[in-house]
């Protein structure tokens, strides 16, 4: 099995790095509000990518000791940066596999994963490999995207096309950018007990201009970023490529309106 | 032009009635908690079909003088009943088309819309009229669904083929099925100031059997209830049909999800 952040769907450009970083601030306070862990407790993030979401959980848990891991040299090279220049000191950097883990079982009080089940083959592999290593009674928390979620006024056939083809591209890389909608069930089919899914919805019209701007650098950015494959791969011609981001942008108007859905879940391992 | 009701595209039976009702009560905490009247504030309702909304709000604000419309006698009968059965005083029923209003100028303080736009071929000038009865600095408020919205687990091309069966009956009718992510442009082209939109999602899954039963009841019944039309009319053969429908059942089990977007906007008239 591939290791599942090598076929990575999104670029790892400054520009991409940006864009997450970007993203992490914008929704910080609709997908970390409700996370908290307490003094002394032992916390895996699973996969940290560039840190865009290890320094808002270090801050919003000083007392906890994190260890964030990525398949990723590079990306663990800028998080470890990013994680010193805010003057964070709870967070320990390690190189690993989510299907490999280098931890022995129940080592973890928390685990926390974002945005990492929709790049693998096998998102409950995964999770049940998490569970190995969490303690029982400790809690698992899930935040991923599901971009059938995107509505948008006006609404058009292009539009949804070149959305479609960052699913299909994704889907060809072993990954699922539907995955929002599954937690439920990847979550019990894992085994965890006490499941709450929770959807955390964000919405875009003029009277919002900061999530109108959060639209285009980051939807619209992340779709754009897969132009490249999608046309070399005959997914879709120029024309209908550039007429599609056109509309996407539309929805970003002074009439435009745009919806988009992330799943947050949590769950226990039984005692 | 059509009387916006007379074509309907949901039915008018018992179970229909039966589910309207049910519709309401279920989703009363997430549409109506943030709707209070002052006491001796005359509010329009527009229109208040079998009175499903009617008694929400009538006894959200006890203070308030509603005045609730409709086009349908039969309709309004029902709505009258349902008030006098459950000891309600302070609405006042009337026939009346909402494009042609009995009513003077600036004869409201308030008025309030749910699940009308979608069924009227010219919503925009529905606003404007209504807009003419309300006061100075009085308020509107709309609410919507959205079918485009309905996002589920297991995904199913035949599921989302129903939906549109009545997505395209209703637009056959001049109605909108998709027009709750229309209602910013909507409220801004009719001239109200201050527009807040928000989005309103249902999620179900097994943790929450009440949502479940909702989605059972309310939406897949709603869209069973336009198979006759949809078969006749040729969008759909009969196999696919009933295929789509199972499907649609098939997320209400044990692991299945279901998420649903209403819009709810207010808006003010300038003084």
């Amino acid at each position: 099995m591939n290791s599942p952040r090598e076929s990575y769907v999104h670029g790892r450009s400054d520009r991409e790095a940006e864009r997450l970083n970007y993203q992490a601030s914008k929704l910080v306070e609709l997908l970390h509000h409700d996370t908290r862990y307490p003094p002394g407790s032992r916390v895996l993030e699973a996969a940290c990518g560039v840190g865009a979401q290890t320094t808002i959980l270090a801050k919003n848990s000083p007392g906890a000791e994190f260890v964030s891991i990525d398949i990723s040299q590079e990306s663990l090279a800028r998080a470890k940066l990013r994680v010193s220049c805010e003057g964070i000191t709870n967070v320990t950097f390690r190189k690993a596999d989510v299907y490999n883990l280098p931890f022995r079982p129940e080592t973890f009080d928390h685990i926390f994963v974002c945005f990492l089940l929709e790049h693998l083959p096998d998102p409950l592999l995964s999770l049940k490999k998490l569970k190995e290593t969490l303690r029982p009674g400790g809690t698992i928390t899930v935040i991923e995207g599901d971009h059938g979620s995107a509505l948008f006024f006006p609404d058009s056939t292009d539009a949804h096309r070149v959305i479609d083809c960052l699913i299909q591209l994704q889907r060809e890389m072993g990954g699922n950018a539907l995955i929002g909608r599954e937690l439920w069930h990847l979550m019990s089919d894992a085994g965890f007990t006490d499941i709450a899914v929770s959807p955390r919805q964000v919405y875009a019209d003029r009277s919002h201009p900061e999530s109108v701007e959060g639209v285009k650098n980051i939807f619209v950015a992340m779709v754009e970023g897969v132009k490249e494959g999608a046309i070399t791969r005959g997914l879709l011609d120029n024309e209908t490529w550039e007429s599609g981001i056109r509309d996407l942008y539309r929805t970003t108007e002074h009439d435009g309106t745009f919806c988009y859905t992330f799943f947050k879940a949590t769950g226990n391992k039984e005692i």
